[in-house]
C-alpha cells in the first residue's frame, strides 16, 4: 500500500562560516523556508579543502582582486536593500573552522540554527573576528550556552571526524562554493540569488 | 541655470558572445528595461583578454568541470523558467572575436541589437557554432543584411581597433566576468541574476 507522503519538503542549506553570501543566505533563509513550507537542514562544512582541491590556497575573491572588489561592493548593496548590518572582518577569510565543529554540537541540540546565525552576525553585522576559542565563547555566553563542555565536544576526535565526513559529503555531491542548497531529489543550487528558486524547486519541483 | 536632466535613465550591459549567462541576460534586457523606463547600450567586448589578465587560459567552466557542471545545469533551468530555447554549442566556449566586429558595426546602425540576440540565439538556442564568417553570414542574411560589405567593415583596422578599445574598457572599469551591467554613476552589477536589480538602480539610484 503506497500512502502519500506528508512529510514536508526539506532543503539541505550548505554553507561555510567565511564565506560572504552564506551570511546574507544564512540570515534570509528561515522566513523565505517557512513561508514556503520548506524544512531546512542547517550544513557547515569547510570550503578550504574544496578550494585547494581546485589549487586555491585562499578565496577567490582574495586571488582575483577585481572579483574580490565587486563581491564587497555587492554584498553591501544586497544587506543595504535587506536593512541587514554589514562589516567586513578582518582578516578575510576567517579561519572558520572552530564555528564549524561547534556549530555541529549546536545542531545535534536546540540551539544549533542560532548559534550559526549569531556567528554570521558577529562576523560581517559586527565585523568581528570569529576564529579563536575566546570569540566563539562569548557567542555561545549571548546565547545562554555554558561554554566550556561545548568547546571540549566541539574538539572532540569523534566531532572533528564528523565535520570532516560533512565537508567529504561536500565534496562528493559536486559542491564548489556556498551557500550552496540541495533539494532532497538532489538538484543543487549555488548562492545566495538562487535560495528563493531552490525552495520553489523543494517544494514544487 | 540647471535644467531639470529629463534624458531617460541608461545602463550599459557588457557582454562576450561567448558568455552562457549573457544569452540569458540578452534575452530578457529588453522587456525589463522598456519596463523600467531606461535605455540599454549593447556593449560586446572579449572576456578572453580578461580571463588571460587572471591568469585562465579558457573559461572558468572549462577549467573548473563541478563549477562548469554546476552551470551548465543551471542555465537549462533557467532557460526552462523562461521558455527560451536551450542547447549546448560544440566547442565551448566559442570564439566570439569576428560576433563582436560585427556587433560594433550593426550597433552604428539599426540593426546591432537584434544581430547580437540571434547570434545568442543560433549559439545556446539551437547549439549551432557562431565561430566562422560562413555562419555569421547566415544571420546576416536572416536579418536581411548582405554580409559582404558587413564582414569587409568589420574587418578593417579601424573596427578591430573599436574591439580593442572596448574591450581594454571594459578592463579599466573593473569587468571581470559577462554578463556586466554598469549604471551611468558607474555603479556596477554582475550576472544575469543582477539584471533587474541593475535596472532599478539606473531609474531609481
Amino acid at each position: 500500500m503506497n500512502l502519500p507522503n506528508t512529510n514536508p519538503p526539506t532543503l539541505d542549506f550548505w554553507f561555510d562560516f567565511a564565506s560572504t553570501y552564506s551570511y546574507a543566505a544564512a540570515l534570509r533563509i528561515g522566513a523565505l523556508a517557512e513561508k514556503a513550507g520548506v524544512t531546512v537542514n542547517f550544513r557547515p562544512f569547510l570550503l578550504g579543502p574544496i578550494f585547494k582541491a581546485q589549487g586555491w590556497t585562499t578565496s577567490p575573491f582574495n586571488l582575483y582582486p577585481a572579483k574580490g572588489g565587486y563581491m564587497w561592493r555587492d554584498l553591501e548593496r544586497i544587506c543595504a536593500d535587506l536593512a541587514l548590518p554589514f562589516a567586513r572582518p578582518e582578516p578575510f577569510p576567517q579561519n572558520s573552522l572552530l564555528a564549524a565543529r561547534v556549530a555541529l554540537i549546536g545542531l545535534h541540540e536546540l540551539w544549533g540554527e542560532e548559534f550559526c546565525l549569531e556567528v554570521f552576525r558577529t562576523q560581517f553585522g559586527e565585523g568581528q573576528r570569529i576564529e579563536d576559542a575566546e570569540a566563539i565563547g562569548r557567542i555561545l555566553v549571548r546565547l545562554e550556552i555554558a561554554p566550556g563542555p561545548v568547546l571540549k565536544a566541539a574538539l572532540s576526535d569523534d566531532n572533528k571526524a564528523r565535520l570532516r565526513d560533512q565537508t567529504e559529503e561536500a565534496g562528493r555531491r559536486g559542491i564548489f562554493g556556498a551557500p550552496t542548497f540541495i533539494t532532497a531529489d538532489g538538484e543543487m543550487f549555488w548562492g545566495n540569488d538562487r535560495l528563493e528558486r531552490a525552495l520553489l524547486w523543494a517544494s514544487h519541483g
